[in-house]
């Protein structure tokens, strides 16, 4: 393991060539100390070729905790080997969110599968999760939790903890519910542990409750959970019955995931795993590079306006791109931080205006900066003044609109119910490519640079 | 309060106009319900000159939990103005992280007056955390936590717990520690809570544990406790006594303002906070938009060399930035897989070279549909095949090398200890927009298409 808790190369290695030369048994010596996460990680750093007998001689080793942590990509492949009854008893010793997001994957065939070949009791909760829909409250809740009624003392709790010997052990907060199992309050662990038996879970139970719904999305669940710092909290159905629970564990991973896609979505990266099929990466990016295709082609019908001016004065199309590209990096820039505000909630209606006075002024300032240098640069290198005036002209309308539009097209966006990461630089990168070249070519034809 | 846990502008409206019309008994009476966070969001979306009457208004409602809670720029102004007495007296009433967080911002002067004015102790723990480096564990844990001996069973841990009332209330798990307060394992409250009274907790802990040296980078700190499932942790030192404690809320920050960090950097948007001064914000991005600059001038003496090319044929003016731009996005889309893949430490010494070979397949992919479909779409436009000719293989190179530099010149920085999202982007652009226009206009001069 080094110091950022990878595991080492050599390690990896170590692991593998146990593996190809048969050595099973010095293999599982090598992995027996690992975490399951751990466990994970070296399956998804072996290659995929080499993945299959991995597993095999690991045998038990990849258990059903493995298979939780393992990225959703490479489980599926492993997954899709196994037989259904394999699946059913993995799935069976998970927790419902856990055993949930290996079956969610499954076709509908292997799902039907397995779910036939577990006990019916899991069965049951796995297919009441599935109805809910993907990445909701739904999915990641586990139902496994401890309610009890309004009227118990603290000594009773601690009775009924000690003596059912079924329940799960990952509980940090117990939930108090009225006789038709609505929630009413919450009690810490620690709170429970540090108050004399004979005390009323009523009385020390917190009242302001933060309850989730069953159909909240995940990415409004983990945004809750941060920002009330909560550790775990109930999930009610529609009618405010107490369904299941969420726990931070389970919301850490979210929280990665959602900001992760912020960036890939605004580079157009689609899901953005490494572990991702080649052909599934290829399509998600495609699209996005044919979209800038077009963008790129309409850009271009604009610098085909001037095509005589080019022809007369060639140097322009030396410079039009820088125009373009420092426009569209002004935009990328206000758009990555219009996004962020807005996945995190900081920008709401109420400072939408401010939020644009505040870029139009960033952008003013920046303006000014880079096409002062630009029109320096120009007039002394090339020895020309009024080249230099139409270049430093251009660049500072074009950042402006750049961070204009790098502010509003994320915020209609989000007024429009889209995903602002989604579609956005597509626009940008659009409006400051046209604008830079209709602008500076626009201008050094204009002030008669181009006879 | 929205259906996104935000506050709906009109509550916020309201709010301010009440504080306008001097009238601060119904404003305290709209925020008294409020979650700290809650007002911490208020005071947030409240203009820079509304708030400080905002606050004013509030009062006590503004008390240490909201400023914990609260941006760090907008604090830091509130702060500002603040008697040292008054911030002293709420960095008391915080948790040692929080106090920290809060007290780490000021300047050194104003930092000396507050801790002057604290309680010895809790100065004494504050001025040991500034002690450790900015970003590391030792900031970010807090002092208070419950450590027992290995020799109590479960009715001391208990009765201890009932008996010590100035014990905090935010802990999860028990830490089991030598007689030289070494951590030797770790009892979760649940399993304490279900285990009769006379077991003992060496028998109950769990002797596998995530110890986190106190000099740790936070960004690690989060990934361990991502990886592992972690809701607290013990915080070593040196000699590896146990010196405090980190809890996941603590952490869900951090793993949400990481990977925001990786948005922005790439794009160049520094700190990228909507309530970062504008000056901060433009010295940040300012220096972006000059190296971009110096990287655009640079490409556009590549284009100067085909001067000639161009003045015989300027259609290639228009064309020669759709091979750039495309390639440029590209490449962008493999360095956000790439640097993601590094922060999350899915990209180790040990798949390298096959992260490399899975971009290049992919590039090869979207190369050869991007190409075919510009070749098409400029033969058809035109009419000459030969130019669609150029383009297409142009576009394919420039594509391939984007894939390229898109993987490598990140993995190169992680080598070199620089942090792949800094400097990546304005790289892989350089690249593509030099290498697009020199294939492009090389191809189209040498293939004796401007005569």
């Amino acid at each position: 393991m080094d110091a950022e808790d990878r595991l080492r190369p050599d390690f990896v290695e170590k692991v593998l060539d146990a593996v190809h030369d048969g050595d099973a048994e010095t293999a599982r010596g090598l992995v027996k100390p690992l975490h399951p996460a751990d466990v994970a990680d070296l399956i998804e750093l072996a290659r995929a070729d080499e993945r299959e007998g991995l597993v095999a001689a690991l045998a038990e080793l990849v258990d059903a905790e493995v298979l939780a942590e393992l990225n959703e990509h490479v489980r599926e492949i492993l997954i899709s080997e196994m037989a259904p009854e394999r699946v059913a008893e993995i799935a069976g010793e998970l927790d419902t969110d856990d055993a949930v997001a290996i079956i969610e994957d499954l076709e509908e065939d292997d799902q039907r599968a397995v779910l036939r070949a577990m006990e019916p009791d899991d069965r049951a909760a796995i297919e009441e999760a599935l109805t809910y829909g993907e990445e909701t409250a739904g999915r990641l809740m586990q139902r496994d939790l401890i309610a009890v009624p309004t009227h118990w003392n603290v000594g009773q709790v601690i009775d009924y903890l000690r003596s059912e010997r079924e329940l799960a052990d990952d509980f940090w907060e117990v939930f108090v519910v009225s006789p038709s199992h609505h929630p009413v309050g919450t009690c810490k662990l620690s709170t429970i542990l540090r108050s004399p038996r004979a005390t009323s879970v009523a009385d020390i139970m917190a009242v302001e409750q933060t309850l989730i719904p069953v159909d909240m999305d995940q990415e409004d669940v983990a945004l809750r959970f941060q920002k009330y710092a909560l550790v775990s909290a109930a999930v009610i159905d529609a009618s405010g019955r107490l369904v299941g629970m969420i726990t931070v564990d389970d919301i850490v991973h979210i929280i990665q995931a959602e900001a992760s896609e912020d960036v890939l979505l605004l580079s157009g990266a689609g899901e953005g795993d490494i572990n991702e099929p080649v052909l599934d990466s290829y399509k998600a990016r495609v699209r996005w590079l044919i979209a800038n295709l077009l963008t790129a082609l309409l850009a271009s019908t604009i610098i085909r306006l001037f095509e005589g001016s080019i022809e007369r004065l060639a140097i322009l199309a030396a410079l039009m791109p820088i125009v373009a590209g420092v426009g569209g990096n002004a935009g990328t820039q206000t758009l990555a931080v219009t996004v962020r505000a807005l996945a995190t909630n900081q920008l709401t209606g109420s400072n939408r205006w401010r939020a644009v006075g505040r870029e139009m002024r960033v952008a003013l300032m920046n303006g000014l900066t880079v096409a002062s240098l630009v029109g320096i640069a120009v007039t002394l290198i090339l020895g020309s003044g009024q080249l230099g005036g139409v270049i430093a002209a251009a660049m500072l309308f074009n950042v402006l609109i750049a961070g204009f539009a790098g502010v509003l097209v994320p915020l209609t966006m989000e007024r429009w119910g889209a995903d602002p990461a989604v579609a956005s630089s597509i626009f940008v990168t659009m409006v400051t490519d046209s604008m830079g070249f209709l602008l500076f070519l626009g201008l050094a034809t204009a002030v008669g640079l181009t006879g």
